[in-house]
């Protein structure tokens, strides 16, 4: 059994995550059984959904029990190949990687990738899972017509640099919220109109209302907490809110988001509010990939990346993300 | 100038709104001018959004300033017609009765009514707003499917009344929430299912739980509060809620309500949650009306009317319908 430094939940975060709940432990090389693959990993994905997985509380994402390897989205190389759908040297992705150098997947939750097609890591950003999300939260849900106005909340990261970006391609008039000067004026250069560092705004409310002279006609909300009251209430007439991810809830999962409640607002504006997850889009991620790609291809979406180095950095990029200290999609290269 | 004992707005309401908020002034009998119409009130209707006019904040509704004569809905008889619509012995619905014996409304704004069709005040509840109300939220927005269960606060009021009915002639499981036993005895006699009475239940969301052992598909919340956040703990996969009425923010409209926020609940279970404006269904009154009228005279849809005496009685009889005190729609008869 050679070596293989895996990460494995230590405990359930109280709060924010630390990286003292994961702990480095040599599980060895495993060994693929009857359709599973031995892949060599060369990428991870950190991603906010994780939080959620970390925890005893009821979710759409299977929990992770104390001692599990930790697990994620991941793109790695196959080594052995106990499936006849993959062979040794496949670049292949997967929602399940181990945090582990050598990890090992079933072959029916792999998907082979074209690695001339455009780098394999984007499979794990703006061409994979944050990509499609961007791609039907806001075209799908939010449903924007031409010349609307869109805020959209962690607009630097994952999900929405490339929301920011389909905004500009789809003629919408996109406005950032961000939490470093950096961060915003990056999300200016691809598109969007401007932006707002929430961190130094004094009335959030109030520079939400200055950067959308117009109002907000389509809210992708990343976050939750004061910049999700702070769009709401700059809402037009028959807005809509998308509820993508509430990440700035990330320190206090477990205890009650304790705030101002604004139901007369949704009635008095006829605001709709939806609750958004990707797998629900299955059956149109084929055409949507396709999209992606073609954007890509022809230079119309930048990936922006933040790139951990080394298994040993993954809680640690794990952490740095859910406290939005990232600047671009956060990933751990091996 | 004869006699026309008129109730005026004295002072906003900070809070609950009191009978003091408004006072009984002798305003004579008014005279109508080219294309408007003298009529004698026969019934005026006390309405949630009533609230929200007596305020100076931003709202759906026009405002009513200091020294206005209070308005509201109202059934009446054309005494003199100024206008070649109406003529005198005519009944008519408005949506702008002064709270006044006799009053002059806008000849555009009323709707003649067929006195030998159903009792006119219905016009004011089942086969007015209220009823057309309950239909739209229901039907339109909550789009509920045949054997799904719908939760509806307020549920013996002027709207939950009608909703629950509605429900019932649908297919659908009706459970209702009120203020008392005996308004939950009734609407059980009406078709809701069950029902619970929100002001003895130890614990809200294990009463809705218990009431709803297959969870909540569509709820038509016309209260906001404790009782908001009871039915969306209890959502299913893509429940629906409709944001009928809050009023149960009557007694601090001016202020934040504080509590719990649930965006996490939203996106794990895709909870789409829409404010609602009957005047947004205009093109399809027509329609509904025809329908509830067909079900109305088929016997199919109770009215359950709370009935207040004379002008006097007007302010009361609007505080204690703010207040969860009147049992079925609250009209004032004159």
């Amino acid at each position: 059994m050679s070596s293989n430094p895996t990460w494995v939940v230590k405990s359930y975060p109280v709060g924010m995550p630390r990286h003292e709940d994961f702990e480095l432990e040599d599980r060895g090389t495993p060994s693929p059984r009857p359709g599973e693959l031995l892949v060599k990993t060369l990428w991870l994905s950190v991603d906010p959904y994780m939080r959620a997985r970390l925890s005893p509380a009821k979710n759409y994402a299977a929990g992770q029990k104390i001692g599990d390897v930790m697990q994620g989205g991941g793109v790695g190389e196959v080594v052995t190949s106990e499936s006849p759908l993959f062979k040794a040297g496949d670049i292949v992705l997967g929602d399940d990687f181990g945090w582990q150098p050598y990890t090992v997947i079933s072959a029916t939750t792999a998907t082979r990738l074209d690695a001339t097609a455009a780098p394999v890591q984007t499979a794990l950003g703006c061409l994979g899972m944050p990509g499609l999300t961007a791609y039907f939260s806001l075209l799908d849900v939010g449903r924007p017509k031409e010349g609307e106005t869109v805020l959209i909340s962690a607009a630097s990261g994952a999900v929405g640099q490339i929301a920011g970006q389909i905004a500009r391609i789809k003629g919408l008039d996109a406005v950032a919220v961000a939490g470093t000067d950096a961060k915003v004026d990056w999300c200016k250069s691809i598109g969007y109109r401007t932006g707002i560092n929430h961190r130094i705004a004094e009335n959030l409310v109030e520079a939400v209302s200055a950067a959308c002279p117009d109002g907000v006609d389509v809210f992708l909300d990343n976050t939750a907490g004061p910049i999700h009251d702070a769009g709401l209430l700059n809402m037009n007439l028959f807005g809509r809110i998308v509820v993508v991810g509430t990440v700035a809830l990330a320190d206090r999962f477990d205890q009650p988001d304790i705030g101002p409640r604004y139901l007369r607002r949704f009635l008095v504006s006829r605001i709709r509010m939806e609750g958004f997850l990707l797998d629900d889009f299955d059956a149109k991620f084929a055409s949507a990939r396709a999209e992606l790609m073609e954007w890509y291809r022809k230079g119309l979406l930048e990936a922006k990346e933040d790139v951990a180095q080394g298994i040993e950095a993954a809680p640690f990029a794990f952490v740095r993300m859910l406290k939005g200290e990232n600047f671009g999609k956060q990933l751990v290269k091996l």
